[in-house]
């Protein structure tokens, strides 16, 4: 009897992931031996998470439905303000937008943009009460099609997508079009579970927002909209109370604002 | 603000999907509590889960990682023969073989088929401790270089696997070659995981069984070796004591069996 031994370990040792992956399965055996998953059940599972594996939804499926509890399990019982997912669409490196003599940023965004033009603003302070100046806003939303650009909308790449930094109040007001409602892909894998789940597969319109600023935790977070019908039943389950602002209607235009609390560190 | 509403849902509601879904959340959110698991954490879990779908692997990860535990919750306080691990490496429809005039069944193999000759025997017999005469055995293994026919050998489909019937007495003899210890695939995601772990890859030496009874529950399970030295540290977890027999060395072949009793239905 020879074995064939393979010694190759492409990686080193990681401690963390060791701790992390044995308090996963003492959670696993505990939750498997209250869901009684018998053994067509668990090969059911393994060939749809396959299908979900190969079909590229994975990174999709996890932010939908798993990073939110992540989220709370970090965040529900610290003071700043609550994060919610940054999902599948955020890109890095979006083009740095100046603010113009009155003070707005336009967001990056075709000449005939179509939606209903927005001013949002607001104020970064952190958990003393300091005015955060000069804070880096990163912030990216869907267009009027529900699509995001660089990736399944018509725009050019970084369309609705920039970073900017806060004025010497810590505060900043951007010119943009109002987000609307999404629905996840639902033609693959995920959607195949939302069809279990009988779950619709919208998420409210939201922005997404990031903040950074030295001796303070980064902040990714998202803004919803009061009176928004898929508020309740979010897909994603990422709308937290202190996260939704109120559309204020000008005629011509909508405005509103949120503050943002940054922790720390 | 107009809603994209999609409602195309491929799949109706299966209330055992959101049972079971609803408590891996309620588990999963007591691991992420004891875990503390950090978001940047969470992103490089996705990334690497993203990158094990992709590859395919996402199977193979599962049926040695996660299945053993699955069978544990099942089966532990159960009388019967223990499951084993089913393994990615199962194919259907393997060829029926006949016992020959001296009760052999001669395993399909290439003429020159490497490895030391081995004839194991079993009988099989159910909680009641009835003999099951007729019962249907579907039977693999790996060859002598540690792989498997219709998966990575260069040996024809199927060499090294067949299904037969157990004779009056409940019995079967198969003239097959000794099964060797075998690396699981380490050179992909899974490879990486495994080397975050400080885990080699190997499983011990072990031959695939499966066994199939009118008004019995089907029996999926492995046969080891002792004095393998992979026994203890099988990276898939699935060796059980009552699996392990032991080899007898005739001279020119070896010998071993071992008794499997099935659950009534």
């Amino acid at each position: 009897m020879t074995a064939e031994k393979t010694n190759h370990l492409p990686t080193t040792k990681n401690e963390r992931v060791g701790e992390v992956f044995d308090l996963f399965i003492k959670h696993m055996k505990e939750f498997l031996e209250e869901a009684k998953l018998n053994h067509e059940e668990y090969t059911n599972f393994v060939n749809w998470a396959d299908r979900l594996g190969k079909s590229g939804e994975l990174p999709l499926y996890a932010d939908v439905f798993l990073e939110t509890h992540v989220l709370q399990a970090m965040y529900t019982k610290l003071p700043g303000t609550q994060p919610s997912l940054l999902g599948p669409y955020y890109v890095e490196n979006a083009p740095f937008v100046e603010a113009d003599e009155n003070g707005i940023i336009d967001l990056p965004k075709r000449e005939d943009e179509p939606g209903e033009v927005l001013y949002f603003s607001g104020t970064v302070k952190n958990t003393d009460g300091e005015v955060l100046a000069g804070a880096e806003v990163d912030y990216w939303q869907n267009d009027n099609s529900a699509k995001y650009s660089n990736f399944d909308s018509d725009a050019p790449d970084f369309n609705l997508r920039g970073r900017f930094k806060t004025d010497e109040n810590g505060k900043f007001t951007l010119k943009t079009i109002q987000a609307i409602p999404y629905s996840i892909p639902d033609q693959g894998p995920t959607g195949e579970f939302l069809g279990y789940m009988e779950q619709h597969p919208m998420r409210p319109a939201h922005e997404h927002i990031m903040f950074k600023a030295e001796g303070h935790e980064t902040l990714i977070t998202q803004v919803f909209f009061e009176g928004d019908e898929w508020m309740e039943t979010d897909v994603a389950e990422g709308v937290r109370d202190e996260l939704i602002t109120t559309l204020v209607d000008k005629g011509d235009y909508k405005e509103a604002s949120l503050d943002f609390v940054m922790r720390k560190l």
